[in-house]
């Protein structure tokens, strides 16, 4: 099947993309979807490199409840209003086989007294268990990461970036000071910027919301938002300062140096599989879906042309010590975080025989595998081998001495080259304006820097207008121009 | 506090650990635990070394939703008895403030027409899929894994063994013969046999359920059996053939090579945070926690005894080329299915000044560190290390030029230990019975294998007499003998 092009319609190509390259489906359950293996695998990658980052920087992983009881959305006034609406709710326990024998039904005999809701996100559960964990300065912080599914009621859904239930890393960190926990939430950011540049190849300006936009309960909240190939925003990370408003909803107080009772300072953060429809949106060609090599399920793919098992066994020989080194060496990666992040090579053999080499190039090229190498007799006759390297679509033919090095180079240049394309992209598509009047004339082309007034009142009228958002108030500008775009 | 002794409670004892060693607690949601960061490392480990075993056998990760149509239970006749009744089910969708102002409440408009099962397991939600996915016998086999939470509406429930939520690795294979899913189903107990030997070092008889005992829906359930220390079993890991019983359910039909349309042959398998239970009830001991170093999250713990900065940097650099060398060097354990496994060995330096040695002690004692030096300037004069060995209490002097090696060395002497002493407790614990009627005056002291005669009324009347069942039919038993024992 045709992928839809990005001018044609966008969110159709978007749909295609996920469903083409195998990445996710919709389920039986409205707005739920299913990850499929090669999507799974892609977060896995992400997510095993985030949990090393959070270790890095001394987070813990831990697990609380799925369910929250009813009473506790109430108890952080604001977090109420911004989560309790739209969430799914546990009412009963049992169900039974129906008198008339045709099915089972609800049974009414097992109403919980208080209906849990499923967790859309977890800051008041652990917060309620935080209470017995925390009694004084010397027990904090307390620096806690959960790898966790969690749920929103969600009306209108599309895979990986609105979905009813997601996957993500939330942490949730205690603090014996305001300045200690603000540091924790800029930190983060620091953290999934990291990841972003040097992993994900992703280019993004950082800031703060603008209050109106904050998560409820927090009084800072710092974020992240590339820009899409439609010049859309993707709020892709958040990082909040929760002040004590959590302890003081759940009672988490601890005895400081000065032998006073004090509530602790909170902050949380979040990351999910949004982060690959982020992806999706922000290197794809018109071939299919472009990964930056760090989170590629395969890096190599060898196809061989061969008529014969004799044919074949010669090609296997003649790249095997090559291969080897591969398979020995790793693709490394500089991180703040993690120093040098290493990975082993992953290299696909594909020996199906009922598939023509070119609808195989076909599906490697849709599903993205950085480098192929398509070989046959001559190849070995002439001791060179030849790499396709998808993102340029060049062939380099190549010495079979040199292969492992060119391999290694190849993957890093790639690396590096999608991060300068969408740095590229981003800064020729952000404007700035002197005018709040002229957000208009460029919003349709890209993100929009302008002065603000501040207001509630006009951040809405521009969104009224034009469909635009305040994206965040960027760190390190001087002349406090904020940043506006349409967003997903 | 101190623990409860094992013949004073055992019960108590179980959770007076889980609790001191910060394992787990309760939650605010009746049943569901928190599994605090101690007990959640440990769970990492098993998770992660799993992870490797099922891609070594060629299974994908991928993620399927939480959410069950409740229609999709109905769909299997003996599924829906064996599961659907004590489950958790999401009836509504929103809440809303209340008409006082006080509070929230469901919102009575949000109530969704078709009830939605958390999910208890998830081979109906799978096998929908599965529906799309398989079409011709190339489709086949399908090996995926899921890493999840499940649910099940518990009234009693403890610590990792009986819990309202758990974690856990689910498999969900379809096959095109009847043969390939039974070898698979039969692979993956010899898979978990592999990690439970090698990795958690625990002895246990396989074999098959009898046929009253099998998982909803299977046609064949293995289950591998180890003994607690109060002689219970604890049911560890279970692998089911489920023939076509879900294929026909869903409707999921491949064209085979013959091109007949024919329904696929399914497998599933699960093992979960209740094995974190296992392990305690297996090997602590009266001081505390014990633990195979394999699945330790600290392996070594450096206490320096100093009174001066000086001091404590003269210890320092006492040590520090040997714990280079520890750190450089890998935990080797060999496996049949993941050849030779490294880790690295994890060592924590205790720098506190405020707790005494001898209270540091007893915490590592209490949440198992197999190793701790306890050093002072005393041994850098004498150029010795003094480490403590956690399972025999021995403490050994060593030249500090020996420290890597015999670190290495005992922590695998610890592992085989174990092993060989479950092992041993295990056969000395079981009993061979001739006749049926003397079931009854071995099975408080353990396992008792005994002739069956193979009917149910009379497995029920043990279980009544008795308060024991069948747990296996053990492999390779020619006198037809099956294993009974009291169990959790």
């Amino acid at each position: 099947m045709a992928i839809t092009s990005r001018k044609e319609d966008y969110s159709a190509r978007y749909n295609d993309l996920v469903q083409q390259a195998g990445l996710a489906e919709n389920s039986a359950v409205k707005g739920c979807m299913v990850i499929k293996p090669y999507g799974y695998a892609i977060w896995e990658k992400m997510r095993d490199i985030l949990d090393a980052m959070f270790k890095k920087t001394g987070h813990q992983n831990a697990y609380f409840p799925l369910f929250i009881p009813k009473s506790f959305f109430a108890k952080e006034a604001s977090h109420v209003e911004g989560f309790a609406k739209e969430c799914w709710v546990v009412t009963h326990y049992r169900l039974k086989n129906k008198v008339d024998g045709k099915g089972i039904e609800v049974d009414p005999a097992s109403k919980l007294e208080e209906p849990l809701i499923v967790r859309p996100t977890s800051e008041t559960i652990i917060w309620d268990s935080y209470k017995d964990w925390v009694h004084s300065y010397r027990d904090l912080p307390l620096l806690i990461n959960q790898r966790a599914n969690v749920t929103r009621a969600e009306m209108r859904t599309r895979p990986f970036l609105r979905t009813s239930e997601f996957l993500r890393q939330e942490g949730h960190t205690a603090h014996a000071s305001a300045e200690e926990a603000h540091d924790e939430a800029m930190k983060m950011i620091q953290v999934y910027h990291d990841f972003s540049q040097h992993f994900m190849a992703l280019f993004s300006y950082r800031g703060e919301k603008p209050a109106h936009e904050r998560f409820a309960g927090a009084v800072h909240t710092y974020t992240f938002e590339p820009m899409m190939q439609d010049f859309k925003a993707l709020q892709a990370w958040t990082s909040h300062d929760l002040w004590q408003n959590f302890a003081k909803a759940f009672d988490v107080k601890f005895l400081n140096k000065q032998n006073e009772l004090e509530y602790a300072y909170a902050t949380s953060r979040g990351v999910s599989t949004r982060l690959i429809g982020g992806l999706i949106m922000t290197h794809s060609d018109d071939k299919g879906l472009v990964l930056p090599p760090a989170l590629a399920p395969i890096h190599l793919v060898v196809v061989p042309i061969f008529k014969s098992d004799e044919d074949l066994q010669e090609i296997l020989n003649y790249l095997q010590s090559e291969l080897e080194k591969i398979q020995k060496a790793d693709f490394a990666i500089e991180s703040d975080f993690l120093w040098t992040w290493k990975s082993a090579i992953s290299v696909k053999f594909d020996l199906d025989t009922q598939k023509t080499p070119g609808r195989k190039y076909a599906e490697y090229e849709l599903k993205w595998v950085p480098l192929r190498i398509a070989i046959g007799k001559r190849d070995v006759q002439q001791w060179i081998v030849e790499i396709f390297r998808r993102d340029t679509g060049e062939k380099l033919q190549v010495n079979i001495s040199e292969l492992a090095t060119v391999v290694l180079r190849l993957l890093s240049e790639i690396q590096t080259n999608l991060f300068k394309k969408h740095e590229t992209f981003t800064r020729e598509h952000t404007f700035e304006v002197d005018r709040f009047e002229d957000i208009k004339s460029r919003i349709d082309q890209g993100f929009v820097l302008a002065p603000w007034d501040g207001t509630k009142e006009s951040a809405e009228k521009i969104q009224e207008d034009l469909k635009a958002t305040i994206r965040c108030l960027p760190f390190g500008r001087e002349d406090g121009k904020v940043l506006f775009a349409k967003s997903y």
